[in-house]
This record gives structure tokens, sequence and C-alpha cells, in this order.
């Protein structure tokens, strides 16, 4: 077993950026070559100018809300696994997108790869 | 998107093979070079006589059962993520064990990665 936990930090400050929307908070937890993966099976985003985009994209709705609910998270070495709820909400609905999400992080602790595993069947709509 | 899906055949045959304790099924859907980590963090197992006697470890207690119970699948392309609860039981009680497998397949739908996220605080006796 690995002793040192080196992912928990950035993982930990990744879902309280999602939490709180702070853009900031979540660019600081990726490395400068970071791959992001979401969903996996689609192009994956490379970098920090990539990422960015995405979260904006995600962000994108200026009376929407994006709160995930932690169920599992595993720490181990450079590594982690989060399960979660991603409540997806905006004017006229949203979602709940049940996802799982794989984190490897550098000798520093900054994410350099996520890969969020979701497809169709992990999406229930919110009315 | 993947449209193909290679996954889904192996990695539905590896816990139909845990359920019903069918060791030649469980065998049959690994690669010969596989690698299986479980958890990881501990030496991972490489080649199908490495994964045998892991098998073979896990099935030593003549009174043991090993029940995974699944309670999501996510099947993307030559990779798949499957959460389950494995209720562990013997003669003097036993455990469930929340864990959350990552496979990937090769060209021919063969496992050749298997990596089991769980650590102690997945564990849940049962007396």
């Amino acid at each position: 077993m690995t002793s040192d936990i080196l992912s928990k930090e950035s993982v930990d400050s990744y879902f309280e950026a999602w939490k709180t929307n702070d853009k900031d908070l979540f660019l600081s937890v990726f490395s400068d070559d970071a791959i992001w993966e979401d969903p996996i099976g689609s192009p994956p985003h490379s970098g920090k100018a990539q990422i960015e985009e995405f979260w904006d994209q995600a962000h994108s709705d200026p009376n929407g809300t994006l709160n995930p609910k932690i169920h599992r998270s595993v720490f181990i070495g450079n590594e982690a696994m989060v399960s979660f709820t991603m409540e997806v909400r905006g004017q006229s609905g949203g979602m709940d997108l049940e996802v799982t999400d794989f984190f490897k992080v550098n000798s520093n602790g900054k994410i350099i790869l996520a890969r969020a595993f979701w497809d169709a069947s992990c999406i229930t709509p919110v009315l």
C-alpha cells in the first residue's frame, strides 16, 4: 500500500470549486498540461486553456447551478476515485448526473488527468 | 462518442464468474498479459498465472462465498466502470466491500487491465 496520499488536497479543492462556483480555485488544482475527459469517449480537453473553456461552457447559464453531492471517495497515492451526483439546475429544470471520476496527480499534487465515467444511463431529468 | 462497445461481454462475464464461482469463465475473460490491481496501491497481478493465484486465494475458504451486487455499470468503447458491493461471507461472518472497478479490454474484447478502487473506508463488517 502507498502510505503518502498526494491526491486528496487537489481533488477536495476540485469539488469545493464546483460547489462554490470558484473558477480560480478550479483552475489552480490542474497542472498546465492536464487532460480532462468528461465524459470518457468524448474529445479530451488538453491543457488549462481548454479546461477553462469547458468550465465556462458548463457555467454558461447565468441562472444555472452545479452542485456535486459526493457519495464515496477513495484516495490512494497519486490517484483518487470519487463517485457523486452532479445536481445540474437551471431556470426550467435540470438533471441529476451520476458520475464516477478518476483522478491522477503529479508529484506536486496537481491534477494531470481527470476522467469522468458517465453515459445516458446516468442521467435523471429533474422537472 | 465511441459507438462500438468492446468491453461489455468480458466485463459481464467477469461478474458472472464471481457470482457462479466459475474459475474457467473467469480466466477466459483476461488476455494472457493482463494486469489486475486489487486494490490499487497493492502489488499488481501480472499475467494469467498470477491472476489465477489471486482467484484461488480469494476462494481459499471452502465455506466462503463471494457475491458481487452491481450498482452501476458504464461501458464506453474499450473501457468500463462498474461499482458494486462484494458480499464476502464465511462460516464466521464476513464483510461488505464497496468496490469501483475500472476495466480496459484489447481489440479482441479481452480484459488487459482491471483496477479495483477500494480502501479500509469501503469495508463494512457483517457478523
